[in-house]
């Protein structure tokens, strides 16, 4: 008889409308490939050669000001430019393209230059949430889409250590909040409900797949997660974008990344890499019910702090595919401590 | 006025219909971030402890016959396997799964542990090629996918640097080819004629990002490439699929994929990581003249043999996002020379 714990299966993601591929009876190959270098060192506080840190002088000869809390900026190295010539060719179904307008910002989460998310104080993180609310505010009125991001870890890409994320905000819809928007818009007009408010909700009572949860949000391996400790952040209540969470929704958003994060460091006692962002419903001046906001994170670390996943050949031609269950993974998390590794000691 | 290799703009791909951004201005920024290990060791032809190497032993006990040319058998370790209990549930659009079957090979590609691809002779190359249509033929009876891939490099997630290649074969369609064969429908339903036969036309007219090519085959820098140097490997006639390649098409076939592999291990003097595959017509037992053989070849090294592009942040959250553009990467490929910067030393 099928077993999804021990028989490869697909299961499918309604937000993208993909398939991933499930083969939990793979866990047990061995790994003799590449190893990370896992991220154990004690950095110190100001660093500085960091372009990050306060008070220090930018690559484009720019200084930082002496910030206390967090800080935002405009990207010296854009790759989106707010006066980009306006051009659109889709004449020849093959060569199509248009130009875009937009705007990249580096975000500051705190001026320690050696802390992470996980370590900063409730407090402190409510302060970054502030700022990312202010900047969807702010961009929101010009731009229809703010991506809010983070990459943390060399292994994702990250070129400095200073606690930092991005948001890149743009005048047209991406690939993948466009998806994300045209499923949505699809499950409600089916079911005249908010398709990740329902898909919260069977989550909070099957009790399969939950992280973590506080008042208003809730932390998940989602059911069709193809990373290996894949989270997703979904609200309990309906919130269409960032810049609808009132100050107490706010504060417990707070505490609930903490936490995410924390489990995150313990999991192989090491500071968690992960590309994060939060999607929300754009900024076009509309009611949108069907959209709920939500955080995907994806971490590719897969059986330690060194030995991670490759999301290469098969996944690149074909599709995702992923070696434990969602609900081995979301297990794992869940039973450990919410106290970080470091402070514990 | 805009211009396309100075101001942002987005690309159209129309084969996942998806887009791509582009940001040609941003490569000048500085990179202080991971370090790739640049692939410069000299193997020994021969390795004692590898489990590809002609009659070792691999890790389930079984040994490797004595083969002289390339050689083929069942992963020990298989993410898809031939007798799976049937399984399917689609009650619940948020929860929906189903079982799947298939099989996973490995293909070693030289009894030679040292050599890479570019370093095989046309001739022991074409062997490859038989082999790929000889498991296409047999798997293509059972199963309607059959991927062929290579992950190359320890940066792409190669576990084994003996020449190897894997192949999955699949009772479903996976993502990627199921967007591919729906987008090929749709165009030659409005415009009857193959699309990717249309594409290279039209490339072959232009002139613009091409790489090389030979009597039956053209590699380009497909005008929505994602990853900085993509390339694209079309046929110049009507081909469906692996298996329809006679004897003459497979040898030139060969001649192309050396070429197009010692460009990329000359543009960075090392050898070049990537992920590569094919895609063709499903083996439905039909005729489908929409659809056109193609290989994708993905490579992550963006400026040296140690700083690669990360897809990252942004790129899975919103979508991929290149630096140099597609013309500029296609033209550095062009003027590389056609022998192996090993053997011209
Ligand atoms: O099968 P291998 O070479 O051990 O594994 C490699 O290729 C597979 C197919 O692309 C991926 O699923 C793995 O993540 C990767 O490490
Ligand atoms: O902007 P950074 O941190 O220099 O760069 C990093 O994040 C970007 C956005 O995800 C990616 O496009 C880059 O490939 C990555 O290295």
């Amino acid at each position: 008889m099928f077993h999804p714990s021990d028989h490869p299966h697909r299961r499918y993601n309604p937000l993208t409308e993909e398939w991933v591929l499930v083969s939990p009876h793979r866990a047990k190959r061995p790994w003799q490939g590449q190893q990370e270098t896992a991220d154990t060192e004690q950095k110190p506080s100001y660093d500085p050669s960091c372009y990050l840190c306060p008070s220090n002088t930018r690559i484009n000869g720019e200084k930082n000001p002496a910030y206390t809390q967090s800080y935002v900026f405009t990207n010296d190295f854009s790759a989106l430019l707010p006066d980009t010539p306006e051009f659109a060719d889709h004449s020849n179904p093959l060569f199509q393209s248009h130009s875009v307008r937009g705007v990249s910002r580096v975000i500051c989460f705190s001026p320690d230059h050696a802390k992470t998310l996980p370590e900063l104080s409730q407090d402190e993180i409510a302060a970054v949430i502030a700022l990312w609310q202010d900047e969807c505010r702010e961009l929101g009125k010009k731009y229809q889409w703010v991506q809010i991001f983070e990459n943390k870890g060399a292994v994702m890409g990250c070129s400095n250590p200073h606690p930092h994320g991005q948001i890149w905000a743009s005048d047209f819809l991406p690939n993948l909040p466009h998806k994300a928007h045209i499923a949505q818009q699809k499950y409600f007009a089916q079911h005249q409900r908010a398709m990740l408010l329902d898909y919260a909700q069977a989550e909070l009572q099957k009790r399969e797949r939950i992280v973590c949860e506080s008042d208003f949000f809730v932390a998940l391996v989602p059911y069709w997660a193809a990373w290996p400790f894949e989270i997703l952040l979904l609200p309990k209540i309906a919130v269409q974008r960032m810049t609808d969470l009132n100050n107490e929704q706010a504060q417990d958003l707070a505490g609930c990344l903490k936490i995410l994060t924390t489990k995150y460091d313990n999991l192989f006692q090491t500071s968690f890499p992960y590309s994060m962002g939060f999607h929300g419903a754009p900024f076009d001046g509309e009611n949108h019910p069907e959209w709920q906001l939500h955080a995907h994170f994806y971490p590719p670390l897969l059986r330690s702090a060194t030995v991670r996943k490759f999301m290469v050949g098969y996944e690149m031609l074909a599709e995702s595919q992923r070696d434990l269950t969602p609900e081995q993974a979301a297990e794992r998390l869940a039973a450990l401590s919410e106290i970080h590794y470091k402070s514990a000691k």
